[in-house]
């Protein structure tokens, strides 16, 4: 293998730099995970990180999540070919408003949203001519957030859903997939409503239902609340693990993907009451039933091998 | 410290010993580990497993779990001075139907149920005068069942609920709590009402939701549903864990915790029905709030130190 390539100005494939310089907007969780994957696998020369949080700009060079940070999305898209929307979904459409004007012809655009249709409707209109926008969602996360719970081995093993535009430029799509190939992803590329769909049950509706039930619980009587917390360790204290993700993203995920969220809900309701009703009247056939399916679904996930066979929580070093 | 004690007949605090024969009756996984967890600490002389199912009792003795497996309920507990029921709730009655006439007398006949009110209801009928029965119920588990899931450091940090009847055996009650301190467990004792809608927010909730989640996503379109399988690492894997458990024990406690879970799943409809419609009507506020509280639960869910901080499926060797 050699670094060197007889077209210097084309990035072939035994060429491991495929950026000259990105730009993550947004050093969260995810824009942190991102830049210090891109940097371990040497994907881009110059990589810079972007956030409205100073202090995230502070912890970010102090962490050396990348070796430089603004609060100045246009000095940070500046001659970037690569630029990643890690912010919440709520907010990528203004964000792109206000850097789009500055992206470099040629460049590429994507996101790292939960959440695809609406991204594309919000951030699609800012995309000038020339500038390729190709919509993604790295399927990775922990319930930890901010830039310190980054980690450069976060995509490794995991998903990552591409979501190009029709008619968008094949070219940039394919180049997006491999730099996630190269970050450890299995890339897999369907449309943005498909998409939509699959996470709201997933992820948004397990994300919801922990919500739920940890607000339930934390609504009892002081008494009673304190022996939850005490007795969590039979079932309850995993879903406070899922319902303690970042809820600024969350409050966006599920605002930005209403519908899909709304019917998913409706079907779960359903299936619930029709569960309450059979303890009601003692219908032990029907829960045997149920509850015994229930692994068939189990085990197909686990023959998935979609990683570690850890627990999120558990991925953080 | 000495082995020996002056009073033979009585046990004392430096003697390890507690019991001559305990019996436990029913060889899953709590079972199993309770039979291996006294014979790790040397709790009791002789240790006999009973099973109605030959296929337990065979591996009861193959996996070394105890010297001695019966499938004959009297033999089982004949000069057992301890008989544990440790089989689903639903049989816990038949079973000491049966073996009630055959139990010593001063035995102390405890059960590991995750339900107390109707197990007390069932069993207690059946025990003869002179034999004490101690309702307790070891907060300990993963998602694998029968004699080979189980494992002696089960219960090491978890708790065990001891709801002793209205005027109970003190003495007998004390030396149970004694037996499950030994086996590492932190010993609450409360009334069985209180305990059953305890466990019916930590556990019995948690578990439903998770049996209705993962219903709801089977029964969706084939193709949509190999996608809900291959993307489940995005939140609905860690439900399908907890709904995996054993179908046979969870039918049993929703049959005999009925009201306690009826309350609560009631509750929990309104809380979702609350947030439906919050989704609905775009009110970002109130979703942020409610998302930010949990993660005020969280926090005190982990001050608890209830474990080693790690999920259930990651405890299994």
């Amino acid at each position: 293998m050699t670094t060197k390539s007889k077209k210097k100005t084309t990035t072939t494939r035994t060429k491991a730099v495929l950026f000259h310089k990105a730009a993550i907007i947004g050093v969260g969780l995810i824009g942190a995970s991102l830049a210090l994957a891109l940097r371990e696998k040497k994907l881009a020369r110059e990589i810079i990180v972007a956030d409205k949080s100073a202090r995230h700009c502070a912890l970010a060079l102090r962490e050396g999540i990348a070796a430089e940070a603004t609060r100045q999305l246009s000095r940070a898209v500046k001659d970037a070919d690569l630029v990643v929307l890690c912010t919440p979904v709520g907010a990528m459409g203004a964000v792109a408003r206000v850097l789009g004007p500055h992206l470099k012809k040629g460049a590429i655009l994507s996101d790292v949203g939960s959440v695809k249709q609406t991204v594309i409707a919000e951030v699609a209109p800012h995309v000038p001519p020339g500038v390729h926008f190709v919509p993604a969602h790295p399927i990775a996360g922990t319930e930890h957030s901010g830039p310190r719970a980054g980690r450069a081995d976060l995509f490794a093993g995991r998903w990552c859903v591409l979501a190009p535009l029709k008619g968008g430029n094949a070219a940039a799509a394919k180049k997006l997939a491999r730099m996630w190939e190269k970050l450890g992803a299995r890339v897999k590329t369907m449309s943005a409503a498909h998409h939509d769909k699959v996470l709201a049950i997933t992820s948004h509706l397990p994300h919801l239902i922990a919500y739920t039930i940890v607000s339930t619980a934390s609504d009892l009587g002081a008494h009673l609340k304190d022996e939850v917390i005490r007795f969590s360790a039979s079932g309850f204290r995993d879903f406070t693990r899922v319902a303690s993700s970042d809820p600024v993203m969350w409050r966006d995920v599920f605002l930005n993907n209403r519908e899909a969220v709304l019917e998913i809900i409706q079907r779960f309701s359903e299936d619930l009451t029709a569960l309450q009703r059979a303890i009601r009247w003692g219908e032990g056939d029907k829960l045997h039933r149920l509850f015994a399916e229930s692994r068939k679904i189990r085990r197909q996930v686990l023959e998935q091998k979609q990683d570690t066979n850890e627990p999120m929580s558990q991925r953080k070093p």
